[in-house]
């Protein structure tokens, strides 16, 4: 059977490629789903694209992830420093997962410094642009299979 | 006349009784909300009960409590330690306000021990699990009798 | 056979009634502890009231609680805030135990916000004024059927 | 060709003028809106007013302003002091922009001294009720004016 | 009988125009003050305007408002972030007072972020230059006009 | 009817005049006692001293002194920093209080700086040696000669 | 020969008893200084009092102190909490040195909290009006008679 | 003449090896003691032991020692942390002092860290359990020699 | 021509498979090493690796790498959190590089969650194990490519 | 043409040598002022002194050396840990600015060690008493040439 | 079998007795280093010294103990307080450990009175000079005992 | 006899010149050593450099300072901020000692400016360049005068 993936995009990344490219890049939103989606069908396995710009749906498609996917890679964006909502979601979940920036957020303000889910994810990914997604879905790939052997 | 109580349970609360019951117990929401029902018609008074994961919606029940109900019980969850929206919300509303969280916060991460909202209403309780929402009821009754008879 | 549960008062508490009504209510220490006790006996249980303005004394009657109480039902005044030595103590029973303020500690100075004793409790009520004696005492039993019925 | 400006209001500024009129003034949001449209008219440019509790929403509305609004007018009340994802939002637009909150909010509690938005926004007024919002009318067409000149 | 405004500028703007146009724009004081005082004059009131490096001189001139003038708009320049003299001779005002800057002072040094006037004046206007002593102009003759209609 | 005082010592300050003579000066305790008696004397009050190394004691003796005393003198050593119990005794009485210390606590450790009483009493005197006592109760009666004169 | 002692009133100081009564009482300057003037009569001595605004004035008469008197009674009012100033010309003194406060500074803002002369002067006295500043002079003649009968 | 040592045991620790045994290991108070005496027997000096509760007593004890010991071993269990009143009385001592714990400090609460003695006693000795006291009465005599040998 | 990759690996890194294999996993740094420089091959590249306890022996190794490689990766081990000297080293390489951890910092000690080169390099890649090199190296590969893309 | 330097000396630099020596030397401000003025003119440039104990003159003779002065050495005493103003005056100036320091300020009060101006100026000399005049001197020497050659 | 411990000396030990002898006491580091291996001797155990002032040295040194020796004694001096690889070598270590101070580091500046290994060694010995390694020899074959019997 | 001065530059201090001119200027080490000791010689003393990356090489070279150099410069670059095992190497030596630092540390990373060494050398001098060497050579020999003549 297939593994199926989740991605779940934070706000503002609808905007991507529009506007400050120095910082995130040339590609569209639906760019990097597709290169995600293809890298995904490339491997065997399944990816699902979601993007909002309200904390709550991100919560509602965190929780619905569990019964219907096996691991999950949130960029959560602005989220990111101040959702304890979302990481509440999360820690519900047991899968990989995957937590991405685009930019190296230690470059940017203060704030941005500080994840609320750092601490209970799988692993991080930052700095590597729209290439950080296809590491993320390897990522996941390897963590699932370490898991399927360690059984 | 009957008091009516508005009940609101906030992000990820309708997960409750399907993972992590060490945490937060076996009970599902549903059955929290019918054990607070059943507890409020026993002592001869209304309860209604809403749950979201948005605190925008939030924010508007608790809007709509003003000319609707006589006292509110809320578990904010996660969103207790950031909102200050709800906070607002919740200054405007001039009734017994009981906080509630079913866990002993101050067992759990650093960043949850800060409210939003301790110190504008009238009471916290909190370590009790679903019983809790028991004495919510009885402190909510209470806190109307003390009002009517100082009067 | 009996619940018998302990109540120990810290100190000024014994000044409960005189003074600063706004803030603590009119009721004497005297009538908190007959209605602690009364309805601890209407609903079938023993309870035993202590109050002291020194440390050390507190500390003798939690130690002596160990083998004679089954739960413990603790206001400590001024000591919440500073004393390891009752939290020692504390640490040291196997027993329900709640935390109880009056007034809600949050709406006063910045100090009485910090509690040495709340993460070893079984949880917090603070707010309800002397009514929330009655609360702990019914949180007290059913701490203790939910105990009964786990084992 | 008239200027366009988009004026946004925060969660729960749709309950001013009902309640705590000491600290917001006694004005509904209606009649400052209406007073704001009227301003706008009599200095020949127009001003469409929009209110949410809801911080997604408000991403949503000032992404859309990009393409449509030549300034931004927002109070972004309980969001000011926590919301990323409306700093990034604002972060994408190029227009003047006014930071505006209706009481000093100096006077308040703490957490309400620091905003998310104070560096990046063109200005700042605060303290003026509901006039201030006829000073940021003022304030956006004077900046556009010393755009045009600068060019 | 006309409104009397007392304009307070504080250390180093009176260097205004010569250097640093980006940070403070191209005029000099003596244009600034010429711009607010014609202002003025057009609205049926009559400004004066005073500058020093000098703390001590600044709160003489404070003092001296108090009985000649009905409003007071004050820069306070450097003496913002330090100065609890002219604090203290404000506080001694009941008049309208509003504190401006002529940039935005949350774009720069921290230790530029803090006012020790902030909570004690009518208002703030910072980050539209010059053009904010004509906005605190007619800040302070709407807050004049709302103490007369409230008596 | 005459004035009278109730002077209380905190811990330690039994051993005056033995050690540390730099620090505290040569006197003991019984001169210094003997010092504030006979200037009380002088002045036609009467003054009543008590030392105490326990925490609790000195709780009780506050609390007494509401019935029997115009006013107190207290020197709380050790327990002025840490003790909340002592401030909650302080806070029921209504009499002017003075806040003394032998030497300029200044100029010792930094946990020394901080006092729990200094923003409840009427004033504080300190740095110099035991003549602050005879300080201290020409202040004590010249504040109830204000209060006296103001009724 | 008789003694002299310097007093200096710091910035708004000369402003006492015309606003804020509450805080700082009703007399004038004028008739404080009268009152030191007279009690320095009464004890002997001879007392030469100053007030300024500027920090620089003030730093300068304390440089003169150095030979022309015997002690020093300082109300560094505003500058207390800022001024190193002061504090280096303080330094430069080999007298005893009173800091004095007419209202309990604890009651006030948190930045008044923190006096920069504090832990270099003789001893202080706050909260007692202007009755303090007769008691400072009794410190300070008692510390000239300490110093004396020490040699 | 033999050396005589005071062992002071703070609060609680008259119920240690009754409960926690894996922090404070199975020995009782009266096993503990019975270790120390027989160590200082065989090693030619006295050693008196004490335990209480109360902070107030163990000051006294501490003030006692000072003419009949001539070292002294503390373990201030909770007081520690908090109590200025014995490191005053201890800073009254001249004679080699001990600060012991039984447990690791550092692997407990953080505010276990913190010690009021430790800048003021000869040395620290934590983590040992029982056998701490043992080496504590060795360091105590090493010291007393090293003392004797230096004359 | 191939691109060269030097691989530096910090303290104690030589040890890992011996001990705590659920925080580094069960691999020894020859298996690593042996897998980053297989896939390496297999990608068309070449990697050379390093490892030392020694702090100034990293600093030598990257400043010879100035010359001779095209990419870093590097796992500062312990130096991660306090090398500023290594900091300075990197700061003087103009080359992809990737700072890799074995496990999630942030599940571990306070002081491990700060990094002194998260915001020189180009990404970071955390917890993901052994396979983290793997992902390294491709990211090197892809930063590579695009520098060479966007001549 | 000859180089011309303004010497600028900070509040209660005109005691020197009068009274602490051994933190200031016992050079008097005179002979100070002598050593740089005869070392500038050995050197073949100009040196003017100027020492005032008032915050607003410093700030008035920066501003003036602005068209006058190639350079700048300003030791600003108290001013240096908190003066703004004297920042923003030396912020307006485009020359080699030196701040010197007699005494090493880190081994004196900690509020001595942060500089107002430390970030603006182009070097710091601390430490080397009277002598760091002349090494100052030597400075804009230096740098004045280094201007040059690199035009 | 013998039991081998293994005792490290930080940086700058080897130069212990020939300065600062009020800090460290007269004897150099080869006297101490004879005295830890007689006093092993004679207690039936074998001790090997060791000394550096490089960092990555003890690392390697710590890194071997975990095959040869059953017990570490460690001053790390100066690494005490910064060094996470030292504290990263030892958690690879299973054997007693006693982390060990000449002097008593809480006498000392206040980066001194963190250490970096306290919550991982089995305990601590400070403030009895060369007297303090005895004890450290005494507390491991202690342990080594305790680990022996508890099997 | 000729005075014979140390000179110590920490890590990457051999990369100058290379790369980042604008931080630290276009001469490479050799230069700046050719620097120092042509102007050593030119006014009769003898300077010896010395360059390392390893913190214990360091450490090592200060304590053989002691006892064949009069004088020690030091830039020990990273080291500055984090090395106590330099600075208690230093405190060993009993010499004028001058910290030198090539740029304004203070116009760097906040980590940057803390010196682990300032308060314990006899000056510091930053943000002169290769020319700070020159002046730290004038202020050393100023210094070994002024003891020379105090004596």
């Amino acid at each position: 059977m297939k593994y199926k993936i989740r991605v779940i995009h934070g706000p503002n990344l609808n905007m991507l490629g529009n506007r400050e490219p120095d910082k995130y890049g040339t590609s569209t939103l639906d760019e990097i789903n597709a290169t995600i989606e293809s890298h995904a069908t490339k491997t065997g396995i399944t990816a699902h694209t979601f993007q909002s710009n309200h904390e709550g749906e991100i919560v509602d498609k965190i929780q619905q992830a569990h019964d219907s996917y096996d691991g999950l890679i949130i960029n959560p964006a602005a989220y990111t420093h101040t959702s304890i909502a979302i990481r509440d979601a999360i820690l519900l979940l047991e899968m990989p997962i995957v937590e991405i920036h685009l930019s190296n957020i230690y470059k940017r303000e203060v704030f941005r410094h500080k994840s609320m889910l750092c601490d209970i994810v799988t692993g991080q990914i930052a700095g590597f642009g729209a290439y950080g997604y296809v590491m993320a879905v390897d990522a996941i790939i390897n963590s699932l299979q370490l898991i399927k052997n360690s059984r």
